[in-house]
């Protein structure tokens, strides 16, 4: 993937990786990329949905190159489609390396989330 | 997926959920599930490549149900295949519901790991 | 002030409150919102002094409102002024309720400050 | 304690230590052992009491050697004796360290709960 | 400012900086400072106010130098003044260095606090 | 032990339990007050051996009453006893429950620490 091609969607979580969030490799802890790529679904979901959802699946996701402590995270979102009772969200997770060039691809893929019910019946979408 | 499915390949992370892993749902946070799965991918692959692992893809993740605080959460991870310098490793991850009937299944899908070098190109997976 | 304002500068840093962040209150600990807001300015630093960072010193800050769990926080970071070693730069932190109508103002001050250097005395700052 | 003495009980948590649980000495930080001991204390128990118990007191602890990051700890629970209103579990943590062979050695002690009940005397644990 | 300078107030928060707290320079994260300084505040604020407290602005900060794993964070608070429906407070934060000579001085600033209501007017603060 | 005992010691650390640091009955997990007091006995370690320490062991612990969110953590230190490689440390945890009387009350015992290398014999803590 080029470093030219740009980020889909928009900037839902922005953040920076610091030395908590490291694993014993000294990289960027891979769960917490997921972490806040679902949370950034989340975000999303809530504003469609206008309600709370839950993250239901995710598909197939890519890391291209570890993180680094310092690196900045974004994460852009796209509602990809609606449907009766779920919808798809398109999130890719992008990472600005410290004090160099411009930000460059991580992954992309896309999160399943339907309204979030305790014990009841999904409730239907709301129309735009 | 009956609750009499038994899980997969061996016991690799157990941990309880706690209130600070809620979302503002006020269930788990599906992040903090995820990062988990990744933790235990990485506990496996090292013991397989007998060196530091990247997780560099995650197939299909499922959600059956919301977990909730005082949970346990159960990984297993199983190594499905070696290839030269990447193997696939089935994580399953299962919640056993506080003061209720034994465990049930929570979702499974392949991450994918290989040998972590830094700007090395990617090291051989001894043979076992 | 009023909800028309808009934020001035670029978007730094974007979260979501997690129950985690609450204080004994229930609302979203003051100081949670401080150290992001810190965050965001160590991120606006190293970008203009394109090198590491630190806080010297934080003008007035004021808290409009309290922020809850489900609430995205948003920081938006401007440099102010660049003098040889140090600069000055302003922040703003910005929350967008939960399910409700658009974004509206937090608060606004300026953070100063220098480049990072142990021990040595402080590095200039390269010019644009 | 040779090498080839067996954990006592079932295994009630696993996890990896990660940077972020590291003291200023760089080993695993002695309360984050002591804090995973008390959940599987915590688990162990309300398993047997069928109902949220509270830990009320703990017998010796003794360190064999520091964990360092990545080694993964494995903490073992076994009831051990039932009284009316409160049980006694022996709680011992192996560290598997990361790479090597499965020599693992921790520490061994009983942790005393109680069920929980705010305001209110001991509820009797149930019988098996 | 000199070392023999003593602290003024009361302690009312007294930690020690771990690793997990760093940020990308290694040194202690500036917001981890202010958060605890937060922290603080409402400690004291709830002592004086008798009921729950929120802070609404935060006059300057200053930060003589970095902290590091291992120095213990002091901070010292003062009510400085109460008025009908809020309190100002005088707030410093102290840090003492791993293996070396007593504390010395952080900073020091003022921060103002209202007691906590949601939806309602602000409470009077009672008499001593 | 009567709410009239002084606590025995140095305050050696205080902070507030957050709703974080809460477990699955929504007490304060004890955990949480453990991890406190090995931190605390880490600190007046250091200071007694003027370089790095471990904890070794730990004597008996007794939890008087659960904490809860809101109540200030106080824990004591006091140097017992200084053998050729090793030290006891008395440690005592008090709680101040939020918005009552200074009543506070927790428990009580000993640490054992001894200077921190790696893989050396243990070396002399210096005479004071």
């Amino acid at each position: 993937m080029s470093d030219n091609i740009l980020p889909r969607g928009d900037l839902t979580v922005r953040t920076i990786a610091m030395p908590a969030d490291t694993n014993a490799n000294g990289d960027i802890f891979g769960g917490w990329v997921m972490a806040h790529m679902d949370q950034a679904g989340g975000i999303a979901g809530v504003e469609r949905a206008r309600g709370r959802v839950v993250t239901i699946a995710v598909e197939a996701m890519t890391f291209i190159r570890a993180m680094r402590v310092g690196d900045v995270l974004e994460v852009y979102t796209e509602v990809e489609s609606v449907g009766r009772t779920s919808m798809k969200i398109h999130i890719e997770a992008w990472a600005q390396r410290f004090q160099t060039q411009p930000s460059r691809q991580g992954d992309g893929r896309d999160f399943h989330l339907c309204p979030h019910r305790r014990r009841r019946p999904p409730e239907p979408i709301p129309p735009i």
